[in-house]
């Protein structure tokens, strides 16, 4: 960790009775920080905001947290920021107090290193054995009850395997363990539906939006996997990553994963890149 | 909140990247101190034991545990004791570092008051709409993803309904928010299975225990609640509770909740009271 505010001041600790560690109460973003400015931050700000509606948690000025994320990435050219918003402190038991003062944790990580040059020679991944459990009530958000992730993700320790894939409980491919997923199957791009389980991811939606004729928002079952041309995971931070293998299924990196990569680093055609 | 020690030194404050914040890493119990003795001691450090193996955490030594919630219990002839074990602090991302090292949080709290005589009385609930989410790989612990009870909570104000019910996603009953769920059909107790959702509650498993012969554990389909001949619902803190109401369905407090309640305030029958 380079710097962290909570609540605006200095510091890297919090209360051990707020909420965010008591019961996992809160949702949190991480955005990358490139040339100093926060990349699709105006995105990040919305789904900051729809989490904390759907939790009913008062949702935190964005001149406020800009001005932490500014402050925590200062002197850092590239690097990443987490926000956190908890419901903060109360008593013990799971009815917040009568009002709520949410609590913010807004810290700067360095810039992660992709020693493999992973984003141009592609990743391998499995597929994980436990199933994401369905829950319409938390799905898309990126809240902070993250177990399933922690569990899921401790299923290896293979350094050649860079992600994993995760299934829900009827076995519909979700998502990867920190990245959303598509396929590429001829001239569509598929992507699940978050709408039981998983997160709304930043990067998703913007590839959404911006080669919009083209993707479908679908249930994917497991055995659409060996059929597709391509597949690339995405995530707001690291980028887009070619999947040139998930198990024993293996991929070539094909054009269309080339050309979403490639209007990620022209950057400037994206609908909500401004910082 | 009264003491609190973390990682053994009095503090009220824990580091913004333990993954107890960051992703609800981590399991909890919350013992009763009567008379300046954990009840139940025995059966907490079991569960919390098997919490952390399930979760891939090494175990603290249960003399640590016990010497710090005496230390936080000191001068408090009844109070409550929150233990929480976390997973530490790591780096940014799921995966945890090579070396775990577990963040304890011990911390103690007021007795609460029963300002209505609940436990004479009896309790009035409610059939959340919130239904939990299947997850057998997590299904049955006490661990820190509690958004889903935090949401069911929040579903009322009304102060004279003191409990909800939870359902899963398949309306089978599972328990009630904070507390374990029995129902009494003729001669039989029966309580939800835990394998799927749920919390296998401390209070539960000695219920289970010492009524062995008259006790079920199985499926329970929400039809069955109208036709139970009394309800009562137990937590290893506030105790054992009637259940008068359900939404619209009223139960008189018959005598084999009375027959629980008195094993429980007898006290010394009970296989593992032994402080």
């Amino acid at each position: 960790m380079l710097e962290c505010l909570v609540d605006g001041e200095i510091s890297d600790r919090i209360l051990a009775a707020d909420r965010g560690l008591q019961y996992g109460d809160g949702v949190f973003e991480t955005l990358a920080i490139l040339g100093g400015l926060p990349r699709f931050w105006q995105a990040h700000m919305d789904r900051l905001a729809a989490g904390c509606e759907q939790l009913g948690l008062p949702v935190t000025p964005q001149a406020v947290l800009l001005r932490e994320v500014q402050t925590v990435s200062a002197g850092h050219r590239n690097c990443v920021v987490k926000i956190i918003i908890t419901r903060g402190v109360s008593g013990r038991g799971y009815a917040p107090g009568a009002s709520v003062k949410t609590n913010r944790i807004v810290c700067s990580y360095a810039w992660p290193v992709d020693p493999g040059k992973l984003i141009e020679t592609g990743i391998r991944t499995r597929i994980c054995k436990l199933r994401l459990g369905l829950q319409p009530a938390l799905a898309g958000l990126k809240h902070l009850n993250r177990l399933e992730q922690v569990l899921a993700r401790a299923e290896w320790t293979d350094k050649t395997i860079h992600e994993g894939i995760l299934l829900d409980a009827e076995d519909h491919v979700i998502s990867a363990i920190a990245s959303n997923i598509f396929l590429v199957c001829g001239d569509s791009l598929l992507t699940p539906r978050m709408d039981r389980c998983g997160v709304r991811g930043v990067m998703r939606a913007n590839i959404l939006k911006v080669f919009k004729s083209r993707c479908q928002q679908r249930r994917i079952m497991l055995d659409m996997l060996p059929e597709a041309d391509e597949v690339f995971v995405c995530n707001s931070v690291r980028g887009i990553f070619p999947v040139t293998r998930i198990d024993h299924w293996e991929y070539s990196i094909g054009p269309v994963t080339r050309e979403v990569q490639q209007w990620l680093s022209n950057g400037i055609s994206s609908p909500s890149s401004k910082g």
